[in-house]
């Protein structure tokens, strides 16, 4: 039978252990937690506490595990066709049963808790690269639109009503830019991914020196030193991702919103790709914008485990307990949730046309123009702004509804005509500067990307040499 | 090729089409759904909308759905390979495929807006009177113990520190009140789940008059008129219904708080059923209350699904939309949540047993009576309660600690000892109540279990006839 | 210098007392702390625990202090110039000043766990029946407009874009029912706030045996036995409350979205009050329907007030812990938005003016019918449903854009025109059935109505009853 | 009559003003209005668009308001006895009654979006420069206790029990880390609040070519360029740091978590300072440690405002939408929490004492040292760690219950006392590396000192720069 840390306790039930045990979550844990038993493995080795031989066939078992992706240990649990707590328990019950008795030698020096604290810092580790590069990827697809549509006037919303109107540049500008932030958010977190948690025992140590220096070269991690209570205890960096991803989606959100907002107000000026919108059962002309519905919803849900998480977290004692289990599960959603989102955002804005005719039809009798009248009855006049603004307010008000006469009566009275208030809006400062803007987004862009790069190398070196023979 | 609405549209792409599908989630509502749809098919039968033999063989294919538990139309689907949107449009694929030309007059009288809606209703009904159920359950195992040990006198907690001590009944009691009150919370949302948004259409009603009386007998829905763009875009019911599960959970976390709390600060005063315990990997003398702090979590999740869902909800204008269908899965997942922890709660309370000794060795030296004494030297003195406070109080602040030694020197300053003392508090007017409460509790419960026995039985002939062969 | 608790520990420390004293939050509860200390005053004089002149006194200064609603308190409290813990400690020291020797005796059988307890719940019960009452108006005001704008075609939407169309009686009738239900689920919430938790002391009940019976009269409480553990320790009664208040802001919510979004899509169609507008200090055309954004933002603040007090909640051993006083200021500001929400709204809606002629105008090229006209071609002709949908569906394909001209073809190729379509719509089972849904709703409205009559004479009996004179 | 914009709307009704009005939560931000709008000014006045007379005496009367803290335009207002929308049309209507005509000038350039989003970033620096002072002070604290108690055994607790012991140095040092991590995230969130936003308009820039390098210089922003949408549409640099705050108090909950539980568990470990307790008012026995039972729910009402704002925000278009102001009292309510939570908690860290003879009463028949002896065991023997666990486990399993007989036999088994354990404990690889890991503490305290005093420093000059007579 199986190796069981509860053999001990005795009794088993088979409602109650599916009920804690986290076997089923921590699947796609199995492969770090091979590689940080792995490196484990091979310190012990090399400071000789466990004989060479039996350390070399429980570090093959184990780079098996690794190289398949878990696979070759959860095949071998689903034979077992019994519970376990966790992935811990069931690897260790693993190389008990390959690689004999060896795997009696690696209990020492480490604990669940310093190990699931590495293995979930490798794991989300990963994570944030995926969805670093994605973003690249979506901001790419966000500023090849920015120059696209250069020329395209929209309008730009305030309360959500038009308020000015302008090159449609600046759209894709302002998300690529707050995409930017957020990318910058991500790769700051990386300090408190790449902490060492290894060698802190359950809470407070273990009487093993392990080799930290050897234990961090091996799994890309820093080399300082960090409270073992802090180690096992603390999921900070977690939560603090799980944050950033939260923003995150708060964007995308917002961004689904404009185009829902406008595919609705503004017949055919946004043409979407059509594996994006669905139809409707029963109303045959329904065209609805499927994709943009979901990831709005989806953003409530990151929040909602953000909520969990933090409420897990918040009445807890420090030290390790049970709850924070139930912290992974969660960030695991969470990272599905962005990573596939992005990857449809991304395929959204990336075959995303404008329609500059449907839109110039839907600006021309709105006053997208009003501040900029504002502002050039007063520049050329040399008049106090708020006096001319009630002045422009008065014709405003004369009219009946805000329509194409009304429009028309206001110009007038300034001996002006939309096609000059267009023209004016093409030429003001920030048209102008919309090229520098621009510039300054790839370059800030390709420089992520290179950093990116090297992070990604980096970690893949690491990863290669401790799966090399040499223990 | 299996009908698709989409067909109209043109382009499928799986990365984009797996991203709002709601299939997989869907697969608990197969059932469901084919009962709203064969209440439909049946009332398009009596109603003379559909020909009789081709209704017929709708109907037949429906009813082995419903028998299945919707395997077979699941079934179906993982051969086709391809994604649907929902369970709705592959329903009506499956229909068409195997009840042929018949299934095209299906479409009328309907909508996915209206049919999600009923569905959506008698999923939660179901999964509301299992929890109820569960709840019946529960609240017997604690008045049991209530019962079992009466005579245990126990700390009672303020601020997390001894403040009083009484019967064990008490304790039990009150959280069986509060899941009592929880219960009937549950059972009064029971009304929104009887509405019949049947007939609704998409938003607004559909053209034909579809015989809602009829339809809302076989569903055993309420034949009350509701607006439609109500029936179709709210989701209040649900809502509702998930918040009073994230009650019921926040108050068996309490609970596990509890356990936890007395696990750690008396030692062997509660004896866990062992199947709840496990030990550490490399601790052995650990002994950890595991299922209790993953109760304790769980119930965060809840409160996560809580917030996703109203933070999806909020945002919406009236009406279906697709966002909606995201709070189906947080839905279900709270029920899930309650369900399981309801089983594991009850195996753990109807397991559990108190050490008398253990509480008493505890409390010997604890001043837990310090109220009744300052009230019992009032009450036979005379003088004010608040004057015998100061003076309890000075005596008590003379002691280094309040320990053995501290507490029978305040005593002894009144005539009185620590066996005075619990004789005091084993007659106070509380402990003479117990009785009654336990009487009352037992009676409620009785009660609640008839009101419970009835609803389940007209439902399940309300279902009976729904999947009898007349049509 | 007044009464302190702390007196008998010592330092005192202004930093840190502003930082756990309730005070301020409590002004609005000085009132009830005052008829619940008066209940318990004239208990324990028709007991003879207290002597009668004694007892007189210090009901006397009670009466004051409900009668001035807490000010007579709070003027004292501002003139001592030092913080108290709460406003139970400063109105026994308030007692102890201006009633004398006989203050000394009101701190037995009792304690402030039981008192908060019911302070809280009078607190709630008052400002539920505010709501109710609130609600009341709310929708009436609705079904005014149900029935003013009868005749008004409107269009109704699912995906944010126009679905159907039909009388804008549906939409009032659909929010008043929403409401109605929320109405339900908070007056089945009073069960909870009339339990009575007196005599329950700090945790576990007190040596004198109170009148229990005589208190509930006192304050409208139910004479039933709760358990004084869950008396003193739960909060269920508050978060059930702040629950339903969650629900009715998220609706009202989904309201204000629906206002600025057929604001901003169909220009001239609503016509809000002016004072519910706003315009831009620099875009002299702006009209933003400011009330409506602010609500839509308070339902979020609503939620994460819920999320704060569960949160608190959950990981609280049971019995009083301090956290719970922070619940207190949560509950207070959800009602306040609910209230304030609710007079705006009200007014809102009850000068809302629709313009059947902008409706129009925007319908007229938009087939808000095209599920109709499946359903009437199905019908009249007896082919299947979904036959139809798709030939329908194959004519909107066909066209370049969905415009007047499209319309016009897919019309025209079933001999129909627009103006028989809407003959359609106006006759369909729905608008047969408006009648009959709002007379329901006015005759449920009536019954509501009632109710909360009765509810709240009952009280206001009560109330009368304490502060008369007779002990 | 004052200035107001909705003049040109007409009405006017108390009831709703004060709904949308933020003029009370404005209060704290009306310095930085006035330092947004004089830098506005003194640009103006520099690229001649103000006439320098009539720009100075606004200039002057901006001053004032600055220096006064606000103090000089409230009074004002105060006066008025009518509600403003906010403080920024307060502001241009205090300037025209108080610097006359030259006031009319100022509404060019600028607009009530692009303003907000400068004013909330120099509030939000100020308040994060002012935790990351009040982090410091903590850390300080939490490193002067690390040192004072590094002889001090205590417990180190997983799943809520004795897990290991050792030096209470972890303890504190594991604290200050956690927040020297939150400190980083803080001062990380810079770049964002140094965006410059101004001169963005409403929606997408103004007429007026402004010289944005000027005002970034007397605002203490980056020069660099950003897109006007963002500028004026995003709360992204607020969300972020309601996070973070969120994190930060979440460790200090966890903190006060600790101290209730060990001061519940271990009579006499801990001696808080006296103003940190409160007793009961019934129960005179009653220390109860209430400073830490409010840190540790206004951890959860943080996180309530994460919920409420990112609820608002999830929704909304892009661009400035009103929500937006909702957010703001969030913002603030969470730097009041976060500021005087860390004032209480720093008084509580820097007064507490440990007492180390009650820990080691607690510790003495407790095996906190059962992974050592396993471990010990199997290094000195050579034999798996897993073979002895298994023997050390079955030996605590003879016993009936884990006491100081129990902890005796386990250890005679072996040769070993109590003595040798907590000597083997004393000497394990942490103990020996704590001197180090203060050490490395230290010095990065050192070094945040003086980085947060430079950032300080700048800040101060550009203020003192914008406010210095010449424009």
């Amino acid at each position: 039978m199986a190796l069981r840390y509860r053999a001990h306790l005795g009794a088993s039930k088979n409602l109650i252990e599916s009920y804690f045990s986290s076997l089923e979550e921590d699947r796609v844990l199995a492969k770090y937690s091979a590689m940080v038993m792995l490196a484990h493995v091979k310190t012990l080795l090399s400071q000789g506490v466990i004989p060479k031989v039996r350390g070399e066939s429980v570090s093959k078992a184990l780079v098996e595990v690794v190289k398949s992706k878990g696979e070759a240990l959860y095949k071998w649990i689903s034979e077992r066709g019994h519970y376990f707590e966790d992935v811990f328990e069931a690897l260790e019950a693993y190389l008990h049963e390959v690689a004999g008795v060896g795997a009696g030698y690696i209990a020492i020096g480490r604990s669940r808790n310093d190990h699931v604290a590495a293995v979930l810092r490798l794991f989300i580790r990963d994570r944030v690269l995926e969805v670093l590069q994605k973003l690249i990827e979506l901001r790419r697809a966000l500023l090849d639109k920015a120059m696209e549509f250069r020329e395209v006037i929209i309008p730009y919303f305030t309360h959500g009503q038009v308020a000015q109107c302008g090159s449609a540049s600046v759209y894709f500008a302002s998300y690529e830019y707050t995409f930017s932030n957020i990318w910058r958010l991500l790769i700051q977190g990386l300090e408190m991914l790449n902490e060492n948690p290894l060698g802190s025992g359950a809470a407070d140590g273990s009487l093993l020196n392990l080799d930290r220096g050897r234990l961090a070269e091996m799994l890309c991690f820093s080399d300082s030193l960090i409270p073992p209570y802090y180690s096992t205890g603390s999921r900070l960096f977690a939560l603090y991702h799980l944050n950033t991803l939260s923003l995150l989606m708060l964007e995308i959100s917002r961004f689904a919103e404009d185009m829902l907002t406008i595919n609705s107000l503004i017949p055919g000026a946004i043409n979407p790709p059509i594996e994006h919108v669905a139809t409707s059962s029963i109303m045959p002309h329904k065209r609805n914008l499927v994709t943009m519905e979901i990831a709005r919803a989806r953003a409530s849900k990151v929040l909602g485990y953000v909520v969990a998480s933090q409420s897990i977290y918040k009445g807890l004692p420090y030290g390790y307990n049970l709850d924070l289990q139930e912290i992974n599960s969660l960030i695991m959603q969470a990272f599905d949730i962005a990573s596939s989102t992005l990857d449809v955002l991304t395929d959204f804005a990336s075959r995303l046309h404008l329609s500059g005719d449907a839109f110039l039809k839907y600006l021309i009798d709105k006053p997208c123009w009003s501040s900029e009248l504002v502002e050039y009855i007063a520049l050329t006049s040399g008049r106090p702004a708020r006096e001319v603004y009630s002045a422009v307010a008065k014709l405003f008000e004369s009219c009946n509804s805000v329509d194409e006469k009304c429009v028309s009566r206001v110009l007038t009275a300034y001996g002006l005509s939309v096609h000059d208030m267009l023209n004016i809006i093409k030429n003001k400062p920030v048209e102008i500067s919309v090229k520098k803007m621009l510039e300054d987004a790839w370059s800030r862009l390709e420089k992520d990307r290179a950093t990116l790069k090297n992070v990604s190398e980096l970690l893949e070196k690491c990863t290669a040499e401790l799966l090399s023979y040499s223990s």
